[in-house]
């Protein structure tokens, strides 16, 4: 059964993880933001075996951009820490399948792609500790605009591990000072989900020329009494993997993310 | 007894609060920095009973620049929470001594203007949270100058209290982004001694029109890579204790301050 579900009534139907897979399985197919409200949402990289020690490594060796939350055995589309019932090929509303680094495919299911040797890896979203940041008071303004974050390739590079490797990506929010100080320690107690900021302040310190030019995500302006914050973003491991051409890749759309029954305060680390 | 200790002979007798104290009793008058390594050292503000009812509400209203970390009782100079043994009047290298706002004397002991109506207040101080700083790696450039820290009156404007009102004073540090957030990180353990920062970036914002030409302590660079962090500052009590122009009050001189039996592991609220 395909149904198109609008955002609104998904929203009003998915309080829960498990409500906002349901939903995914059956067809809807939209942006997850503002679903099961307090529930930890993830970033989605599936690779074979072959390549999955290499990207395991990536990722301890860059926990900012790469924190993983949850990990499949191979073959097994289960990942029951996340959620008793999860089926991580049916239950994100849409992926994007990758073949030597090109986009071959957007299905809302890839039951018909699953092999017996495929990894799952499921990676923090920075979506939790924006919840945080609300819940505090912190302002954040592409929410305020309702448009995506501003993201960045940066001249941070990554440790590489096999093949993957390539630049850290950032996302900017604006921020007065007295808030970005309240940011970081929030943020700071959030470690699975990115951390604290990697930069603040001056944008060309880490490769950003043109801080009104993001290269993923939408232009948020940065007014005269704000300081840029840059936090590590799950988008670097999706651009390592793309840029390592391997054979087959399946991601999460953009957007698209697997909604868990981990509730957000859970991941608070203190 | 009054002998000048040389510093350096100093440091290596003081390792304890206790020697520390001791070495002030015999009439060592030099700064306190580096006696003690990892013991708490705290401003001095002693008022007659009628002004400290307010000022331990300015200090309540304003906890960042006027932690309190000790308190004695009317008439009593001791504060066994800080020390079994120590004395207030005996205990601290030198002492500024005021009547209506002006600095009246310098002794290094106060024994004979201490009255029974007195109290003694004990404010956390900075050299606490430079310790943790230090002790992780975070540099700090007034400590590797060999000068004092960068100080000026802000304007952020205390909450007033009785007689005692005024600006925040805050002390800068000037640190890449990276340590900034580190610094903000380790900061935010210590709330009894000022915190995490007020503010960092744009020294304007908070009425700092001139990095260069602090108005206490001394100048140090700020780098093209660095942003200037500000933290509340001890010495924005004792400023509003100066210009209240109370009819008595004592102060410890700067630089030397009073060294406690506290650890500043103590302290760490997390």
């Amino acid at each position: 059964m395909t149904v198109m579900t609008p955002i609104a009534t998904a929203r009003r139907r998915a309080e829960t993880g498990l409500a906002a897979r349901q939903l995914a399985r059956e067809g809807f197919a939209g942006t997850t933001a503002g679903l099961a409200p307090g529930h930890v949402q993830g970033n989605l990289a599936i690779l074979p075996r072959d390549q999955a020690a290499d990207f395991l490594r990536f990722c301890t060796l860059n926990p900012k951009p790469c924190p993983v939350i949850g990990l499949s055995e191979p073959g097994d589309p289960r990942i029951p820490a996340l959620g008793a019932d999860l089926d991580i090929r049916t239950d994100l509303p849409r992926y994007r399948v990758w073949r030597d680094g090109a986009l071959v495919e957007e299905p809302t299911d890839i039951t018909a792609h699953w092999r017996d040797d495929l990894v799952a890896f499921v990676i923090g979203c920075s979506f939790s500790f924006e919840e945080a940041l609300l819940a505090a008071g912190v302002p954040l303004r592409h929410i305020a605009c309702g448009c995506n974050v501003a993201m960045w390739r940066t001249s941070i590079a990554c440790a590489p591990a096999g093949p993957f490797a390539g630049p850290m990506v950032v996302s900017m929010r604006p921020l007065r000072a007295a808030d970005a100080i309240r940011a970081i320690q929030i943020t700071s107690r959030f470690p699975a989900v990115h951390g604290a900021p990697v930069h603040l302040g001056d944008p060309s310190l880490i490769g950003i020329d043109d801080i009104t030019r993001p290269h993923y995500g939408d232009a948020v302006p940065v007014e005269a009494d704000e300081l840029p914050v840059f936090w590590a973003c799950g988008v670097t491991p999706q651009a390592a993997i793309v840029a390592s051409r391997v054979p087959f890749a399946i991601t999460h759309a953009p957007g698209s993310m697997l909604v868990t029954d981990l509730l957000n305060a859970q991941l608070a680390a203190l």
